[in-house]
């Protein structure tokens, strides 16, 4: 069993990594949560048949529990499934001691996270992440819902009691879904950890022959990662922001091509070896990116960008300015392996890149 | 000019009161604000024929100004509301060092106030109170959007970086508001400040005849008592609570005569007498209560529970529990004047003061 410490200026919990915990939460949350007056466990369509019997059945009789059970998918990241578990939580009648379990991936845990910040002017809550991905979004207290105008537009900070992840949960979890969170895993170790990056490298050659032990002491490090991070600058002021590595292209590969189309994870898996060889450019650096792009092709990801997108939309999101000549671009590089660093770079750099990146070109 | 310094776990601020500071906001903001990217004054239908256009003005032409006006009313505190407030700032594209303003009264207040601490997980925003209530509501952080199932019952903390008061703006405030906001002014004597409640009493028989430099007076102190709780007990674990004195059978009252049928300072002037009342039973000490009844009328206050209210469905809202007798009421009484505690008290003896202080009932 792993357990990561989360210290921010707001609050300090524990991270549990271990398997088989969504049997001891009624025990766990008995002591982490006392008094707690009635819990809501938020999960969603996929994950309820897998484990919110064994969630809802680790209680004992005098606990008062009610659940809730979204569609799966970004699109019940919204204001009307938001509203939904608002009134759920009222005709049950949550008051301040309550608290909300979210179980599920991170869809689950961003809105019933931000259903949890705003209930009542913000009541406890709990995350039981149930991807590999949510190693990541469970952690730091980001909670949001979509607006047809932005991802993640409208949210808060709040950070959870505790996370406990049972990481039996990951073995129904599809293959694409376990790329998805890993390339956040990898991400940890670019900007933070590079004998972490090192071992990554040698142990994770695919996702089918995975121990336990090796799950575990993995999500344990990178999840260390992270909380280091949050640790550090709870409110994204500073560096926070070098978790975004590989995300301004990621972003905009996702938000062109359409959100559901290729996973987040495989959007900054591109945008991940996109960053690496603008580092190269910008800092002198050599990272051998053959390498990491021979790996990435191993364990399945896509690695370039994917030929159907238009340079100059792209160079547009990445900039969030509708001038973009007017300025630079600001982006998370390495200036060298385990080590961020956030540069303004001229869109002639990135367009010249975005070219060699492109999916036939030659590169 | 008034100035009073609110220094809470979160952040610190000043209370400006003062006539015309609506004219200096641009100018003010500059200084508070640097840097700032654009601002979002959010204003009601009534407030904006008088005071936008001031507002808007002073700002310099390089500032990019945008407004949203508001139907005014508690109904605007709604999710709808919220939302299409969301997509104007999306429209126009406020960004993190954006900032909004709510320049009216609580509703606008509490409404703009939870769009600035959801959108992109918080920006600032400015209090520009307009109403005597707002004085209470525009310190403090507190920010919410109604329910269908209940009042305020969604939103968060999140304190201004400044409250500017301009006093001019009370003087197009129609005379119940006036009784209204008054209500809250007298409770922070009681439960705080026994002198500025004497003083009160003295100086304030009629709001028809009020000195500029007596309402502004009156403002710091009363804002002083608020601040001083509110540094103490940002987010409501104790203290705070003090400041519902009066608002336990304030709010039933509110809720079943239905909202916008009293003030609602008249149903918490009804509340408070009924507290120093039931301090007199509960806690052995002697208010003079008729002299404080005879100040409250001649201000034009109701001093009883109107008669068409139901003694049993009170109590119901009041212990905020279907099985009344189960439990005890907490509610926040006084041990003398200008210190305050909280009680727990059993249903039957608030049963016997609510008919004692009932319209038409001897007493
Ligand atoms: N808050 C943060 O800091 C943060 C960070 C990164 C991403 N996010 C957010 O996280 C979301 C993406 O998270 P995600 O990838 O976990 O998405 P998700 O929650 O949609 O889960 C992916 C899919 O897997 C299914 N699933 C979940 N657990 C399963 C299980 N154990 N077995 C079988 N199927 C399962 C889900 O139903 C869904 O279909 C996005 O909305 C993103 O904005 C938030
Ligand atoms: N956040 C808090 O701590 C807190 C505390 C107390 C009350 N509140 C909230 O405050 C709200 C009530 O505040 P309120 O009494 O200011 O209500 P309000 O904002 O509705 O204002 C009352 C009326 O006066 C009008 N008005 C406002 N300023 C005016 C002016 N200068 N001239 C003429 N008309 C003017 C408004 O349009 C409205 O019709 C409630 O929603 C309540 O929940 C919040
Ligand atoms: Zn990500
Ligand atoms: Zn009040």
């Amino acid at each position: 069993m792993g357990s990561v410490h989360v210290q921010t200026m707001s609050k300090q919990y524990e991270v549990r990594i271990d398997t088989g915990l969504r049997h001891q939460v009624g025990a766990l949350l008995k002591e982490l949560l006392q008094p707690v007056s009635s819990v809501l466990i938020v999960t969603d369509s996929n994950v309820a048949p897998f484990y919110l019997k064994d969630v809802i059945q680790s209680f004992d009789e005098s606990a008062v529990v009610y659940d809730y059970v979204i569609e799966s998918g970004e699109a019940s990241k919204s204001f009307s499934v938001y509203e939904q578990l608002l009134t759920k939580a009222l005709e049950v009648g949550l008051d301040r001691k309550s608290a909300v379990i979210a179980l599920g991936g991170g869809v689950v845990g961003d809105l019933a996270g931000f259903v949890a910040a705003t209930y009542m002017r913000g009541i406890r809550f709990v995350q039981m992440p149930t991807t590999l991905l949510a190693h990541d979004s469970s952690v730091g207290g980001k909670v949001a819902i979509n607006h047809r105008l932005g991802k993640n537009m409208v949210g808060s900070f709040h950070q959870p009691e505790a996370v406990l992840y049972d990481t039996d949960c990951l073995m129904s979890l599809p293959e694409e879904e376990w790329k998805s969170g890993f390339a956040e895993v990898i991400k940890h170790g670019f900007i933070r950890d590079e004998a972490f990056l090192k071992q990554l490298e040698k142990e994770w050659t695919s996702f089918k022959t995975i121990s336990v032990e090796r799950l575990n002491d993995m999500l344990a490090r990178s999840i260390s990662v992270k909380a280091d991070v949050v640790s550090e600058d709870e409110q994204e002021h500073g560096i926070r922001a070098h978790l975004n590595f590989g995300h301004t292209l990621g972003h905009a590969i996702e938000a062109q091509l359409g959100y559901g189309k290729i996973t987040h994870g495989e959007a900054v898996a591109i945008g991940m070896l996109f960053a690496l060889r603008l580092s190269e450019e910008m800092l002198n650096v050599n990272f051998h990116i053959e390498q990491y792009e021979n790996w990435f092709l191993q364990l399945g990801y896509r690695t370039k960008i994917p030929a159907s997108l238009n340079r100059e939309r792209l160079l547009q999101t990445m900039s969030k300015d509708k001038k973009v000549e007017a300025g630079t671009i600001r982006m998370v590089l390495l200036k060298r392996l385990g080590e961020a660093t956030i540069v303004n770079i001229p869109p002639e750099k990135i367009r010249v890149l975005l070219d060699e990146r492109m999916e036939g070109a030659h590169g």
